[in-house]
C-alpha cells in the first residue's frame, strides 16, 4: 500500500488539522477568485496603478502562507486591475509614514515584506504573474517571486528602489533577479533603476512569453489550468525543489532530487499516468 | 622540478593503480567508439527513439565512473541512432516496473539514476552532447548533464517528467537546469514539460549552437577533436572548478582557483605554450 | 535622529580614520582620471593591446583595496587606449616569467590576480567596463569582474587561457562567468577560449548593450555620472549585497535585504527622495 493510499485513510478531523480551505476566501485588500482549484489575486486600486498597502502587503502574506496548506487550490494566476500588474508601494500610505521610524521598525517592515517572498516561494502552487502596463517596485518584487511571468509588450518593468534613495537589494531581488536572468543584466536592472520594455524582458528571460494586452490574462489562467490538471502533487515537489536546491552542490542537489522524486514514484498519479499509457490515453491525475 | 615531471617517472605499477584504459572498451547497452582520445557513446535503439534501460543507465553510469580514471580518453560526444538522441526511460523496462516498488527500492533507482549525472559532471573529460530529433525525459537530462549540447532546428527536448505523474526534480534537473537557462525558463520547462524547438532551446542558453542534422555528430566529434588537441589535463581542472564552485562564494571561489591553476601553471603544457610562442608557432599539447 | 545624521557629527579626525581621498591618486602603470566622483581607468601601452604587468596588476588590486574606503569616489570606468581594451597578462612580462617558478610563488601569484577580482566586488563603487578591440585573458576577466560591461560590435572576448596551456578556472571565472551567461555558455566560452563577438557577447548577457566605438566609453562615462547622482551610499549596499548573497538560500538572502534596506531607510538620501517627491521636483542625493 502506497504513503498516498495509507494518507487517503487519514482521520478527516485529522487530517483538517493540516489542511486548509482557501477557495471560498473572501479578500479585503484585492480580488481573489478560485475557480475549479485556479485561484486569481487580482490587485485592485486601478486609478493608483494598483499600489501595495501595508494592510494589503500583510493580507498577501497570509494568504500565501495559508495556501502551503490549502487543500483546494492548485495554481495561482496574480494580476492588475486595469491596465496595470503593481505600481509598488504606495508612496504615501507606505514610503512616506516609514520616514522618520527608528531602526526596529523598520526592520519589522522589511522583514514583513521578505516575508510575502519567502511564503510566494514556500507554498507548493506554481505562481504564474499576468503583466501588463506598470510594474514597478515591490510590484515588480512579486512578478519576480513568481514561478512564470508573462507579459505585453507594452509592460514597464521597474526595479526602481534607488530612485526613492533605497539600495536594489528589497525582498531577495539580489538573490533571485540574477539567477533569472543573469548577474549582468540583473545588476544593470537594479543599479540603474530603469523600465524595461517587454520584448527585452522576454529576450532576457524575465517574462516566459509575450501575449497580447487582452490575452494576457487568460494565457496565465490557461497555463495555471493545465498544471492545476496535475500532478498537483508532484508539481509541488517541483516547486520546492528549485526553492530548495537553490544553494546545494550538484552533488547534495541529486541526492535530495533521489529522495524528492522517490516519494512522487510512490503516488498514485504516478500509475495513473502509466495505467493510461498502457491503454494510449490521457492520464486524470487527482494530486495524489 | 615540476610536478608534472615527477609524475612521468612514477613506476608505471603504480600510476596503472590509478590509470585505466577505456579507448578499447567493449560497450553491451550502448556503441562506444574512440578515436584518437575522442570517445562517442550512440544510444542504439533507434526503432523506439533510444530509451534507456535499468541495464544501460548501469552500465553509462559505470562507463562515466570509469572515465574519471581513464588514461586514453580525453574528450566524449553522446549521440543517438537513427535521427534522434534519447527518449528516456523505457516506459515499459523502467516506468512500469517501478510502479508498486518499495520505498527503499524506489530510493535505490533514483540514486542510480542521479549517480549518472555525478559520474558525467565528476569526470575530467568535456561532454557533448549532439542532440537532433526527440531528447526527452532522462534523454533531456543527460544533454543537461553534459558541458556543451550542439542541437538542430528540429530537436525537441521536453523534460516531460509531469507527464508520467512525476516531478521536474528529476537527476539535479532542479539545480543544474536553471543555471544553464535562467531559473524562469527553467520553471516553465520543468512545470510543463512541454516540448522545446531547437531555435528557443539554443536562443535560451541550452543549446551551444544549432547545426543541420547532418552535421549536427560531426561537428560534436569536430569539437571534441579540438578539446582532444588540448591541455587536456588544463580542460579538465576547468571542468573540475566549474563543479566545485557550484556554491562557493565569490572569494572561496577565487581561492579555489588560484590553487588550481597554481597547479596548470606547473604542468609542462604550460610551458609547451610559451615555447611555441616565442617561436610563432602553435603548441603541442601533451597533456601534461 | 537617524544613524546618517549621526554619522555626520563624528569627529572628521575618526571620519577620516576610515576614509580616505582618493580623486587625486597619482598612478603609475595606468591612467587615472577623476571628474566629479566618477573616475576612469584607462589601461594604457596600447601599442601592445594594454596587457598587464606585474606592477599594474599589484597597482590595481591596491587602488581597488582602497576604493572601498574612498570618501570621493562613487562610480569607476575601466577602459583601453587605442582601440582595445586590454590583450590580458603580458607574454613577455608574465607568463614568461612565470615558468620555473615554484609552486609557493605561483601561488602567490594566481592569489595576487585573484585579490584584485575580489577588491573589484568589495569596493562599493559600481564598476562599467567599456570594451572595443581586444578584450582577452586577464582583461577579460576584468571585464567579468566589472558590474556592467558595454561593449562594441566588432569587439573581441577571450577567455583564451587554455591557448597558453592553462585552465578556464583563473581569478574567479568559473564561478562568475556562468552566472552572467548561464553554465551552458560558460562552458563553452571557457573550453575553447575562442573569441565571442560584440553581438554574441550581448545575446548572451555578457554585454549590457552595444555601442558605436567612438561612443562606448562616453556612454560608459554617462552611465556612471547617472550613477554617481546617487543614491551613492543605496547603490553600495545594491553591489555588497549581489555579492553578499552569492552564495545565500533564498531565505537567508530575504532576511539579508531586510537588514541591509533597513539601513538604507534611515538614509537622509531616502527622505530626500521623498520629500521631492511631494513638491513633483527630483530629488538631489547626497550619499548619505
Amino acid at each position: 500500500m502506497s504513503e498516498t493510499t495509507a494518507h487517503k485513510e487519514l482521520d478527516p478531523a485529522l487530517a483538517a488539522g493540516n489542511h486548509k480551505l482557501l477557495a471560498g476566501y473572501v479578500a479585503q485588500h484585492f480580488q481573489w477568485q478560485c475557480v475549479d482549484g485556479v485561484a486569481t489575486i487580482t490587485l485592485n486600486r486601478p486609478e493608483r496603478k494598483n499600489p501595495l498597502t501595508f494592510d494589503s502587503y500583510v493580507e498577501l502574506r497570509d494568504l500565501f502562507g495559508q495556501l502551503k496548506y490549502a487543500q483546494d487550490v492548485h495554481a495561482v494566476v496574480v494580476t492588475g486591475a486595469g491596465s496595470n500588474f503593481c505600481s509598488g508601494g504606495d508612496v504615501h500610505e507606505i514610503i512616506g509614514p516609514l520616514i522618520n521610524l527608528p531602526a526596529p521598525e523598520l526592520l519589522m517592515f522589511t522583514r514583513m515584506t521578505g516575508d510575502l517572498v519567502r511564503a510566494m516561494r514556500a507554498c507548493p502552487q506554481p505562481i504564474i504573474s499576468a503583466i501588463d502596463g506598470v510594474c514597478a517596485g515591490a510590484g515588480a518584487i512579486i512578478a519576480m517571486a513568481s514561478d512564470m511571468r508573462l507579459g505585453t509588450a507594452r509592460s514597464k518593468t521597474a526595479f526602481l528602489f534607488n530612485r526613492v534613495g533605497l539600495a536594489g537589494c528589497d525582498m531577495g531581488a539580489c538573490a533571485i533577479l540574477p539567477r533569472i536572468i543573469g548577474q549582468g543584466r540583473a545588476s544593470e536592472w537594479l543599479f540603474t533603476g530603469r523600465s524595461i520594455g517587454g520584448e527585452e524582458a522576454e529576450r532576457s528571460g524575465f517574462f516566459n512569453r509575450l501575449c497580447d494586452p487582452e490575452n494576457v490574462l487568460d494565457a496565465a489562467v490557461a497555463l495555471a489550468r493545465d498544471l492545476r490538471a496535475g500532478p498537483t502533487f508532484a508539481n509541488g515537489m517541483t516547486k520546492t525543489m528549485l526553492h530548495q536546491e537553490w544553494s546545494m552542490s550538484v552533488d547534495q542537489a541529486i541526492e535530495a532530487e533521489a529522495q524528492a522524486q522517490a516519494i512522487c514514484m510512490l503516488t498514485q498519479d504516478y500509475k495513473r499516468a502509466y495505467d493510461a499509457f498502457v491503454v494510449k490515453q490521457r492520464p486524470v491525475f487527482q494530486g495524489n
